[in-house]
């Protein structure tokens, strides 16, 4: 959730004032029986000589963990504390409030268990190693603020070790809540997504995502900046996964300061601290969707946007629209783990998308084009849509 | 709790009529928010933008990690799965059974959370390393089910490393308990630590840790014998752990069979999953002492052995006396864990084992020399007594 959240340290803490302290007092999750043992009976089913039994039968055929242990219902939460909210490299143990309030989430959104696992390294090849090791006993790998470019190849290797589904959710679940709220907001504007053009700021892990999301999801066009400028295919000195973003985008082929691309786009989708100035804004085309989801420091005020913009979106809480990965982790996860997926594929994103999408239904506004983290059918709705396409794609077990 | 299990693989399982099966299905703990999440008000407290402050104070200080998150209060439950109850080498799902089980009693006991983590690789090396790495968010180590002699070294390399309790409950859970019932069983038959001269059947995780916390303890004599006899001075081949050992131990200098040194020993600990002849009990002295741990099927029947000795313990929960690991390790953490311990010393080992023998008060008898595990004083007194060790031995945080 790096992306969405940038920009947070110029908040101001203070444990006596800020009600955030007291209600992390102690920590936001525990763990908990999910069985009652209350004398030397269920002792020893539980435990020795009981659970001999079934640790056997799991030997024998070690799919039966899927039966009779947490793993079908329990995902690892994982960071390395490199990219953790707008805070940047700032350690493990200071990333795990953060591995909290997410495990916290996946339970009461998607009754998802979670375990947040904080690394004490950072090195590619160390992650991989550490997480595969670790990795039996789960369901599933959420990896969270892990910064860019080594998150792309931490979870494609891990994906390659593993038969679980591994998500970077920075990556993927920011682009899905995008792509969702891009649809109904097409949609609410009278226009095709084929129809749109956009520009996105930020090249980073969810600008990435976001980039390749939409283009997988139909846009009619899009063009990518990151601090030095627009990225086309004859800027020097590309990352190898900018090189790609060159390669799939900006059609149009404009170099230079971003606010080039902006002049008569459709869409503006920040997801950088960069500050875009009000001209920009302006100058692009009549009825534009602007989605600035710096945190908490949009990249142009609302206030401004909407002199403009036929629908805007942010990554606040105080604000309509606020495009947040809550939206999607839970039922994702839930789906694919529902199905015992292997992986979480292309489809199954897309998938995730087009349900969360539908889930606004007839409450679809300017104002509305997400719904509401608290809408219960959300989760529920994402799951089986996720489902269904994990078993069309080939990786559903069950 | 790999040595006073030993032997179950000789149990038969069948999930349509094996109520242990059920009893596991979906697993025996889940994750549950500490915390209740209703609205947005609640969730930019939990998750952004209020868990960026949060995050940001413990950047700044990382020990209120113990005050913010729930670090103080849990522990990682690790195996390798190379030495899982009596299954011996079954790898790491088939032991997640058990890590769970011990999770669940963890929290059922003594309030304490735990997770478990299976790990895929086993080289002393790499087991340190990946619990180093994933250990800067739990406040303590219970390594289990880790076979002998690397349980030995990745014990001691992790405790090197890290600055929170590390503790291999196969070997110390099992010496606190018995060094408990050993105190129980010298008073009941009238006599004191010093007298006793006493026999360990078993070099493995508990019979090494067994004898050396009854050394700490003040026994006045003890051999200890492993598949190819007495360990001694002389003997050749001997590990490094077993050299140790001979120092420590064997003062009469016994070589060859077990039977040599039981002959008018007081106490035999039976931590393996060999057979002791009926002529070897006889040839013991009287009102004798048998520990007869292997589980399911003791070193000497029980039947047997009432017919010399005057005290019989074993590891099963249908004879009276039943030697369990649990009535130590939740107390142990609970008490480690209240004063942020940075280690557990020996010092804490015999404060633990003397609450727990305490514990048994005025119900003390020849059958019953251990208090039962679900007495709720048992684990309360411990954790007391523990936690002034600590501080005692200086390795006590607050």
């Amino acid at each position: 959730m790096s992306a969405v959240a940038r920009g947070e340290k110029s908040e101001r803490f203070d444990p006596s004032s800020d009600p955030a302290f007291p209600l992390h007092r102690g920590g936001k999750i525990e763990v908990r029986p999910a069985v009652r043992i209350r004398d030397a009976e269920g002792l020893a089913l539980a435990y020795t000589p009981g659970v001999a039994r079934v640790s056997q039968a799991l030997k024998d055929d070690p799919d039966l963990a899927y039966e009779y242990t947490w793993k079908a219902n329990t995902v690892l939460v994982v960071t390395d504390g490199t990219a953790v909210l707008g805070l940047g490299d700032i350690g493990p143990v200071a990333a795990l409030p953060v591995m909290e309030g997410k495990a916290l989430l996946f339970k009461e959104f998607a009754g998802v268990d979670a375990v947040p696992i904080c690394l004490d390294c950072t090195s590619v090849s160390d992650v991989v190693e550490t997480v595969t090791r670790i990795a039996p006993a789960f369901g599933g790998i959420n990896l969270e603020d892990i910064s860019a470019p080594r998150c792309f190849e931490i979870e494609r290797q891990l994906q390659e070790r593993l038969d679980i589904p591994v998500f970077h959710d920075d990556q993927h679940g920011t682009a899905i809540v995008v792509l969702a709220a891009l649809m109904n907001a097409a949609k609410v504007t009278g226009r095709k997504m084929g129809d749109l053009r956009a520009v996105v700021s930020g090249a980073g892990a969810a600008g990435i995502a976001v980039t390749k999301m939409l283009v997988d999801g139909g846009i009619g066009e899009i063009a990518v900046a990151d601090s030095k400028g627009l990225i086309s295919k004859g800027r020097d000195g590309l990352t190898p996964v900018k090189r790609e973003i060159a390669e799939l985008t900006n059609q149009s082929d404009i170099t230079g300061p971003i606010e080039r691309a902006l002049i008569g786009a459709d869409v503006f989708i920040g997801v950088s601290a960069g500050h875009i100035p009000e001209a920009a804004i302006a100058s692009m085309a009549a009825g534009s969707i602007v989605f600035a989801l710096a945190n908490p420091d949009p990249e142009v005020a609302p206030e401004i946007a909407e002199k403009y913009a036929a629908v805007i979106a942010t990554g606040r809480s105080d604000y309509p629209n606020q495009i947040n990965n809550v939206l999607a982790f839970p039922g994702i996860f839930r789906g694919a783990m529902n199905v015992r997926a292997s992986a979480i594929t292309k489809g199954m994103k897309l998938a995730a998308a087009n349900a969360l999408a539908e889930a606004v239904g007839d409450r679809l506004a300017r104002d509305h084009i997400v719904p509401s983290p608290f809408d219960e059918r959300v989760a529920v709705n994402v799951a089986h849509a996720v489902s269904d396409a994990a078993r069309g794609d080939g990786v559903a077990r069950i």
